[in-house]
């Protein structure tokens, strides 16, 4: 008579290596094997690890994060075998709570470094930088950048069902010809599948070389199946609808956010935790051609961090880049120059740029296309909660630097 | 003793062409004369033609909207030059009222034709459409577009202060050499200066001869100044920080938009309409090198038509365009990707695909970059308001076709 | 085809004394007919005076306030007929805009004199106080209280329908009886009807002297039909649902307000003004039966000013008096009490208490009740926007007192 | 380095019966002694009770309600020596996170006795009646009121310090002569020392004898210290500024609520429940001077549900109450109509008023002080969010009854 304490379906364990946990995995493939099974319509929790599997500590040297191995990222638990899931199923996930471990009240952001994995704004912030946070309930705040304190839209950065075959080949052959298309311009512009360090969940031995030659890396999302959308306000209280490939669903899940902002910019750039969160799945039945579904839809949930329309402070930016090219209509250029006039706006303060560059990437900031057809010119705006500071803003408020400290560099950086 | 009656810097007459009124012009440049001088600090009432300058009619047929002359377009009121203000200041503009003109309760939204000037989806939507709203005190609704009624999120598509001879001959150098890169694409990817149909205010002969060479179009925004942004929550109650860049500041503003969704889709995208402005000029000494400012700042008032968090629908989209091909993190692909999605699923209650491409046009659209650092994919979202629909739209209520009409076509197709 | 400009119903003229003014009547009762009619489902705009009838200047002396005659008070437009609407029938009155008139860009909050009406607070104030707010689009200030302004939730104070013969007989009844059992302390618990100064619209004669015989003053609101409610939620884009009592429905309309504070506290305690109000007004027939309605109800609109959560201070008031006195469960004592915690907290910045009276009544400050069933304590709370303020009024910043000038006095106080 | 896991001040047993628990108490005494100290800026979680000490159960009789012992109310969790609090100073309580046990996912309502505590309605609805709600994360549903689901606006019902013994004489003085003046109405206005069931902590022997006989009980709230406010907005984020009255503030906390509505109107209105607060506790010197201070401020988180204006259906009530009795501006009786507004309008879709009581009481909906001055009328408001219901409550769609079931009664009322 009424509900009982809810059924944790996977656990993790924080000590232990992630490639010995059967329940994890970090390729996505048809052929790996559900860690358990969750009915149509129940609650469960599950647990999970950060994206790197644990290779980021709380100290304040930014060499783990230079180092960190890609090839080991973004593991995810599952994959769950839903009862009664079909393909052209919806699968509907509702997201009922996102909490940090009680043990780790902490999580990091990192910039990359830009021989490994880089970020949005790497060819000017090559290093690699940390800023650890510390959660106090529903907030957040960091030794390494002073005088912030925000409120958590906690979230998972990836959820997704499995790729049939069939999604997965689709997926392979289009970003290898991207791959081939930029050949020659020594930019990694996609990840090919990599058979280094693939964890296949339980599997071993073929199936586990299979997923290694043809697995789809966890590191982008996909249309197909949504995965890694970084979506900071699939938060607390939102439903989410998934696509359904093969029988089961296969659903995984990860890549815990305590917070992030519109376009997660420094990659490693949400703050990144290990957690549990809370989900309910039901199966809606044929769900993809009754609502003409092709990519994931939510539908947030009723609470957020709100901070009223009028303490936002928005910047403009425009597809023009810093050495002054002209661009045609390219949001992702026009949103780089806004993060850079944010970058220009609060370095008056005494914040160091790569301070700014994490907390952009973490603090729940507002991107928006403004403007795409007015040719030449795209036009994005990034608002910043104002709020979100101990001190004050605003333009009409004079600008008084002060000691800000510094994020964790690497130690050659440090010295 | 108190306020005065609020003084109006510049009157428009809806019922003379745009040529011939002296308070307009429609291009860029640091020699068009003030039209009338503003005082550091006062509030003005500044009258507006919608951006066509009156071509569109209130009527039942787009052959107006697919004959639009683009060298006409975007008559801007003003310059208007502000006491005090010098190169190096930055103009704040406190937005504190926009309406529509008693006398002409409506406004329009359309599809232009994709051989002039087309809009963000012309590869799959080429023809011209139109709806045209009514406006019932702060909502509007159109029977071109059944079943939606919303509160416009008032404000002016375009507002700047004229550029300096540098900062214009910058603006005509890179457009060119971008013109120059596409020569072969057959691409319209930017908009040469032209003296056909120039208006430069007050000015004859060789001045306006040089604006027509040599003035830059005021369809894009740009970095340096602002213009057209498109910027839909620049609405009442908003404070925007202007760079200045010629004595006097030369402000001009226009393009007045009822209601915009984020990207303006359709390039006649907004609620245009006709209107009236009212707006507080302040100068702020020596404000570029004071804020680091390169480009506009704002910050948007308190008041906005607000649905809650948990009242938007919310669209994926991908950089995989509708082809299957992989694209490089690009937002402006994904942003199509997800435009097309809504387009998908609102079909479903018999809205025609040009209704729904008007519609997320002009309605209060959330256009979010999600993601855009998990190579190769960005993600953006689009955050449809439930509330703007008399009949409920979420996925678990089971859809039905209703009649829904049509928007206006050209005669050709209607007939 | 499209909408038209807007029908005026009923225009009032600002220089014209309103006794003299036929569309215009300051009592209820059901033999005042119609000044006009109106369509079922048509848009029209009405002019309001303000509830004094024009008899507060915008000046710096509150000797108008003092010696404010309140037989005149709160003049209404109407009533209007409205078409096919029958008694068990409700009205829909679609609140589509308000707005002052653009030549009067100011309104008034006065606080009367403790022998001329009074007000929430007037045991501790008892002298006439008031403060002028200059409009500046939607937002005000006041030479009067400076350091603060604020967008206007700007909203009619009365709106209802005329009451049938035989409720208005009911509130005769009623409120002579509560006069009866007060009639020893002394204090003015309600207002019975009164011959002076009614004006009845048309009528004259015998008509006019049984309205004044009879009509039920404007001042309270009532169960029955709502009338003057101050509810200052109930701005552009609402929905109010009127109980019709009378063929034809005899709506009126008036006592606008540019902005108020919930519980209007100084009694002319909103920022009254002039203006305009757009309605939209439609039949919903046999609505009193069908919705269960014995009072009205509303659905407010999408577009408040809006702080967010955590941008209000918020103080706590309990039903022990300023005198230690404990009352049971009374709200009406609780809040006063809140009311005081306001002022002994803003006082420290410089303010003088008439000031933040008066602010207190006019700004949109949220009052709640919080608790109501703890024996003996009613507790209440009212949440003051921080925002308004052109300082920061949090606990942890020092308060610093400022030169804050005075509000306007009687003469007698000014000298 | 970084936060350490954070420390719990104080567990409780819910198997084990709560007077047998020593950091419990159940009256307000200075010489209850503290349980535990708390550092001066320390974070602690603090676990609680139910206000009922356990003695509701998850069953569908409302008996255990009906027989609930009020002299055993309100066990709180406490009192915390806080290091260096002084009278005079005040503490400030930062609500960081609250949360119900994992072990026991759901709360209840209640509608009392009207012999046995009754609550707001109680001439109309005398009789007990119980809901049972099951958490699903942020969101709770209860069988007993069907197609109702919301998230949670979590909250302590109290918190408080101790007051000294000056204060405490001051309430029992005025509490005593408030029942000694309605001694003859036969009502019970406020409920005196009870030496019964006396829960004094670790005190026994003649210190529990005292506390018995002169500490105040926990229901309600007090203007000196706060206490019992149940403010449904101190939630999640909250500031807390409390007086403080003895050496060591002896702080105590209980009474959790999953969620509540303004006025908690049938008394065992929340859903109240067992769990963990998390609280930041710091001292602010000479605060209550510095802040001319005499009640609690609190300054709300950023995060709430958050419904949009436009998505409440509102309804208002006067001071005449059912009888058609006209009171004098008093709130209580105009919340009260307004409350039975709601009923009549709920009742149409199927409801038991008695489910439509509890829904009130629990649901977030919003209480409003509207009108306060109008004499003889206050007006009150109360806002419905509709979104919490699985149906559209909207007024111009048309009622249909369905079958909700029945909340739970008492055994001799079910049978």
């Amino acid at each position: 008579m009424g509900l009982k304490e809810i059924r944790t379906a996977m656990k993790v364990d924080l000590n232990k290596p992630a490639p010995e946990q059967k329940g994890l995995h970090n390729r996505w493939h048809p052929d790996i094997s559900p860690c358990a099974t969750i009915k149509n319509g129940e609650v469960v929790k599950i647990e999970c690890l950060d994206w790197t599997g644990g290779q980021i500590k709380n100290n304040d040297s930014a060499d783990d994060v230079r180092n960190v191995d890609l090839t080991r990222a973004h593991y995810l638990t599952g994959p769950f075998e839903v009862e009664s899931a079909q393909p052209g199923d919806v699968l509907l996930v509702e997201i009922q709570d996102v909490q940090p471990f009680q043990e780790q009240p902490w999580g990091f952001t990192g910039v990359l470094d830009a021989k490994n994995g880089g970020g949005f704004l790497d060819e000017l912030y090559p290093n690699a930088a940390k800023a650890i946070w510390d959660f106090e309930g529903i907030f957040c705040s960091s030794r390494h950048i002073p005088h912030v304190r925000f409120a958590g839209l906690i979230h998972p950065g990836i959820l997704g069902c499995a790729p049939s075959a069939e999604i997965l080949a689709e997926w392979n052959k289009r970003e290898s010809e991207l791959i081939t298309a930029y050949a020659d311009s020594g930019k990694v512009v996609a990840k090919p599948p990599e058979p280094a360090n693939v964890h296949a969940g339980s599997a071993e031995g073929d199936i586990k070389a299979k997923v290694g030659r043809e697995g789809a890396r966890t590191i982008p999302g996909r249309p197909e199946h949504g995965g890694n959308c970084d979506i900071k306000n699939l938060s607390r209280g939102s439903k989410v609808y998934l696509p359904v490939h093969v029988p089961g669903a296969n659903f995984s899940v990860g890549d815990l956010h305590f917070s992030q902002g519109d376009g997660e910019i420094s990659f490693c750039g949400a703050i990144e935790m290990a957690g549990i969160i809370t989900v309910k799945l039901s199966v809606i039945k044929s769900g993809m051609a009754e609502m003409g579904m092709k990519s994931p839809i939510f539908h947030p949930g009723p609470v957020e961090p709100q901070f009223g329309p009028g303490r936002y402070l928005t910047f403009e930016g425009f597809s023009v880049d810093h050495t002054g090219k002209q661009h045609y209509l390219d949001a992702t250029v026009a949103y780089r120059e806004t993060c850079l006039r944010v970058i220009e706006y609060l370095r008056r303060y005494g914040y160091d740029d790569y301070q700014i560059y994490l907390l952009l990437s973490c603090a729940p900031v507002q991107g928006h296309i403004a403007g795409l057809v007015d040719v030449p010119n795209a036009c994005t705006t990034l608002g910043v909660p104002m709020d979100i500071f101990g001190f004050d803003i605003r333009p009409e408020v004079e600008a008084k630097k002060m000691d800000m400290g510094k994020c964790a560099f690497t130690s050659d950086r440090m010295g």
